[in-house]
């Protein structure tokens, strides 16, 4: 785990994660969400853009931006993680972006309920999936494609399901799918497929290599696997006191310090946070909910005593999921939801 | 070359490059501007920060963010690099941020030119350096300090030399330096610092850690070197062709293809940009100047033939200074401007 390959490196200068101490905003600033790009990102313009809807539809049709504009507009308060966050910590690796645990965010999403669109074009009822595509092309595991994904039409009419055009109350940014770009809460981001183009209904499973090869918790390489879907439980501190600039080992001042953090699950809502001193657990104070989809806030106050400390948290959603203290298993190293782990030095 | 440490990865994680395509815009969007943070990004508060000037001044006093704006207001197109640009291709490697080279970007900064607050609350004669202290704080090299640096008065009184509230037309983002930062056209990006809220006129050199302990050109460890002023003459060309999501090697397709790059000095405007294939150099098309400190855009067609291919590509300033083909030695990983190269695959 110790040792990072050029490759990984330069997919990690590439996409940009949230520094945590960005924790401490309800909505993740412009510019600090996280950023996960498999390709180069498109030169669009929205002036000429058309999201064309097409396949089992009983009216396809394209829409412009200006045309979607028009039309009713949702905001949803949307936390976003990464399927590959924590990748980075994890031993054997799978070569691919290494997350240490910066690649999560929260932002307002705006556009319109995809849902009204669907019902606009009709789908027809052979329908099985519905199929976004985005304008990015590339080549993963050997095969060259447009970045797309798919969803079943139960998942799809979801009234919080977007075709979003702006994002914290500014039209897209280049880099988050401008003009347009599809947004499900409470999945994995690789569900929101960026730059969206055109949505297909089609009479079978989709088997692209975003949806089927790739995106699958699989115990051994070559297996069929279970799809990434919603958000496992999870939760982050912002690491207390002062960085040091290389290494980042953190000095604390001795004495009362307050632990601030987010949590969050695409199962449900969270139900208990816990942060540990060296082992020894704690319930932390939760915030009232900030939305369906939205990270929750919580704190902690500890009398730090001085000497080397690790401290850790670990949330619980209303499911009953709690997060593991070890990485869980996984081929291509997604979905690893371990309790983070800060050492501190108190001083 | 070929390993990273965690640490450099988490650094890089943290501090986000601008992707190569991204060479494609004039102006930098928002949120693809490289960062680098050398410590956590401070929780600062627009409404009640305030700007102390003091020192060797004959009328120290304090600004607020409204005063400031209230003053007539200097925009500057500013292309800035980080000095460690490139550092990640160096072997062996200091420790930290291991940049390849995406650590370039170009904006819009809009303030108060420095030299007009100097004015008002003017300098006395003995003053030798002017100190900008920033509100991030952590350690470096051990030491636990602000990050801070010095110009000398005549670098200072450069009319271009801003007291920045805006980047492309926005308030500053938290990430790059809100609400007030110094901007120091064609210098590396160091000497810009963010979260200012101090300037003190000393009458001596600053010998602060990242005036002094950092920021030098050093042939060994622990000599003085020489300061990290001006960036040096460099280019960069946007990778065509689709990329590999790992590994980023790019199939291109056989035929005429149009190259684009950028080039930049803090010393000289740009004189002469050469494009290689496996080799052999030509000039390019350089576009008109887009002001004192900004990239100058730069062409070249390639008529592309099957197979593995070396691009590269170095400008020559009006100094006459030109890139290298191989990184200059440097024992912290400062100013490496060697020649670009990508390797393509035509198809």
């Amino acid at each position: 785990m110790g040792r990072y390959m050029q490759d990984e490196l330069a997919l990690a200068t590439r996409n940009s994660g949230m520094p945590l101490e960005a924790l401490r905003y309800d909505l993740t600033p412009l510019g600090l969400h996280y950023l996960l790009i498999h390709f180069d990102i498109p030169a669009t313009d929205a002036a000429t853009w058309q999201l064309r809807i097409e396949g089992l539809v009983s009216k396809p049709r394209a829409f412009t931006l200006a045309e979607l504009q028009r039309m009713p507009a949702s905001t949803v308060r949307v936390t976003m993680e990464c399927a590959g966050n924590g990748r980075g910590q994890t031993s054997p690796r799978y070569p691919s972006m290494p997350w240490l645990e910066e690649g999560v965010s929260t932002a307002e999403w705006t556009g319109v309920s995809l849902s009204v669109l669907l019902k606009k074009i009709k789908i027809k009822e052979s329908t099985q999936e519905i199929v976004f595509h985005g304008a990015d092309r590339g080549i993963d595991r050997g095969i060259e494609h447009a970045f797309s994904r798919s969803l079943v039409p139960a998942e799809a009419m979801r009234d919080d399901v977007l075709v979003a055009y702006a994002m914290n109350g500014q039209p897209l940014l280049p880099q988050h799918g401008a003009p347009l770009r599809l947004v499900v809460p409470g999945w994995y981001g690789m569900a929101s497929v960026k730059w969206l183009e055109r949505i297909e209904a089609i009479d079978h499973a989709f088997e692209g290599v975003q949806q089927e090869g790739s995106y699958h918790f699989r115990a051994v390489a070559g297996e069929k696997g279970v799809p990434c879907t919603r958000m496992r439980v999870n939760c982050l501190m912002a690491p207390p006191g002062i960085p040091d600039y290389y290494g980042r080992r953190r000095p604390v001042d001795a004495g009362w310090v307050e632990i601030l953090g987010r949590a969050w699950s695409g199962d449900a809502p969270i139900r208990r946070v816990e942060f540990a001193v060296d082992g020894v657990w704690q319930d932390v104070v939760l915030d009232a909910s900030a939305g369906t989809h939205a990270w929750r806030r919580w704190t902690a106050r500890w009398n730090a005593p001085r000497g080397a400390h690790e401290l850790r948290c670990r949330a619980t959603d209303e499911t009953g999921a709690v997060q593991p203290l070890e990485p869980a298993w996984d081929v291509t190293g997604f979905g690893n939801n371990a309790a983070q782990r800060v050492e501190v030095l108190v001083r």
